[in-house]
């Protein structure tokens, strides 16, 4: 332990940092960054959510102490921890309400850390941490009315208005994958039809294959997987196929890829952001693939005056995102 | 003239009076208020947007004097005059940019308003100011992000965050009537094709309608109205339709509704508000029409977390809203 450096040795003006989380579906992912945004450790461990949330709790209290040895750091020299979540939040009580991934409900992730660290804890929708994290780090300076949108299994998005991250009247504003692109389309699994996350994620792209597949033998499936669930192939696996020239993968995602066009558009007309960035594993894995068709049924469907003025980019901070933007809104709710 | 009531004979805390202008595209409707909203005096004229900029604002100016006249009032008991304009607008110039019902554009109406009277002039989309307005008389004491919707010819947006009027990158925000809802669907106005208006406005419906009268004949337009343009049918009439059970109109009415519905659903899920306002010619001429359907396909589309706190509401200001709100705007900007 280098005692002299730890914050309890100094006054206010001595260094302090922030601990920032990303709790995945599968992985937790944790780092401690100073006040420069310069990260000093990062450590990542399975979730285990399905253990139940007390099983993770204790693995994530576990990460924690690991990060402070790693970086020398005693608890004291910590000023804040913030979490993005895989779950609606109830961003003011911390309490997680409803987490799929994780088949929890209603837990008060808060008040669990708080009770073990005793340090400011806060807890955030993963996306809208991203979206936070990713506006910070990159666009502050010039805008302050910014849309993330994040493509992978679903999708997601983060509201950036006046500088700030939006969470309309109950934390539940930006759920921009919900919103109806093709009334009576295929089942979402929020139980609607022809949400955006059925025509332009990879499981809305995953369920289209597998109806097809029963039709007419899916080829992609055969060459390239060779799994019989469609629901475990990653973005890589679809790059591949794309990469192979395979005619049915090819058709999916450019049909994909204008669903995105049209949905980032629909967000534009109604927002008019100055940047829209767009991220998550579709996007990275797949983005030379989309991007023409993307952005020819962007500019086809936004409004003129909006589409002038509008900045179309991809995320640059990737897998950090999330856990720089957790660290720095724990920072701004801690006051 | 009452002079003893005017404000020049008195100090900083004796009563002011603000004017709200609604320019519409047929009608000019100004009012004045006192500092409690009372309407002291209203008066109508004809727009003549056609006849160029110049002959209109000559009619606006006269308007604003007859006011004066009527309500006894200097024009130093004016605090500040707003506009609700048909117009794209960029308030912080008060520059109209593009007004196609007028066929103005780069029309500075703030200029030459202050120009003649040397009072605080604000200038903002009609919409916008209507929804403000509506949300500061009857929700401002409850709610702080608000969303209106307006049906009427076409379909506006106005959108309340954080308690103020967001106007996105350059004003263009809200523009809800342009977000895509049937990909490849009936031609808009502005070029795109399958937007919320050409589903669910009165010139959408009638657009469908004109299509349908050439292939089947249009026992609506037969019966009802008798006119050959279909373009010139008004709420009223279709309301008259739908009254004698007319069965075609019925279902294009229905059809409506659920798209309504829909096109609510995704403004909740994308941005979580408090409040819905709904209102518009259309909605105030057919709601016991269009309620059942709207409220049903709503529920259907909308995420439960926020249609569980979402309260949808019928505007209640109605042609007052947009000078209510134009009057209050110019009061926020005058500072």
């Amino acid at each position: 332990m280098r005692g002299i450096f730890n914050n309890e040795y100094f006054g206010r003006n001595s260094m302090t940092y922030r601990i920032g989380i990303d709790l995945g579906g599968t992985k937790i992912i944790g780092a401690i960054f100073d006040e420069k945004h310069k990260k000093l450790a990062s450590i990542k461990k399975n979730t285990k959510g399905f253990q139940g949330p007390e099983v993770t709790i204790k693995r994530i209290v576990d990460l924690i102490y690991s990060l402070l040895k790693t970086s020398h750091l005693s608890v004291k020299a910590i000023s804040s921890i913030g979490f993005g979540v895989p779950s609606s939040v109830d961003h003011l009580s911390g309490k997680m309400l409803t987490a799929p991934n994780l088949g929890w409900k209603d837990v008060n992730l808060k008040v669990a850390i708080e009770k073990e660290f005793g340090i400011f804890t806060y807890v955030e929708n993963d996306v809208n941490a991203g979206t936070y994290g990713e506006y910070v780090m990159t666009l502050k300076k010039k805008y302050e009315h910014v849309v993330g949108i994040f493509f992978g299994t679903g999708i997601g998005g983060g509201l950036i208005i006046n500088g700030q991250l939006f969470h309309g009247a109950r934390g539940m504003a930006g759920e921009i994958g919900h919103m109806v692109l093709k009334p009576n389309g295929l089942l979402c699994g929020c139980g609607n039809k022809g949400c955006f996350e059925t025509v332009a994620s990879k499981s809305g792209i995953l369920h289209q294959m597998k109806l097809d597949s029963k039709k007419k033998g899916n080829q992609f499936l055969k060459k390239v997987v060779k799994k019989e669930d469609a629901l475990v192939v990653k973005s890589s696996d679809l790059k591949k196929a794309l990469e192979l020239g395979d005619p049915y993968i090819t058709k999916q995602v450019a049909k994909m890829a204008r669903y995105m066009g049209l949905g980032i558009a629909n967000i534009i007309n109604i927002l008019n952001p100055q940047a829209v960035i767009l991220g998550g594993g579709v996007m990275e894995g797949l983005k030379d693939y989309l991007w023409p068709a993307l952005l020819k049924n962007l500019n086809k469907n936004a409004f003129p005056g909006s589409l002038e003025t509008v900045e179309i980019r991809v995320c640059e901070l990737g897998d950090d995102a999330v856990m720089i933007g957790a660290s720095l809104l724990a920072e701004v709710y801690r006051g």
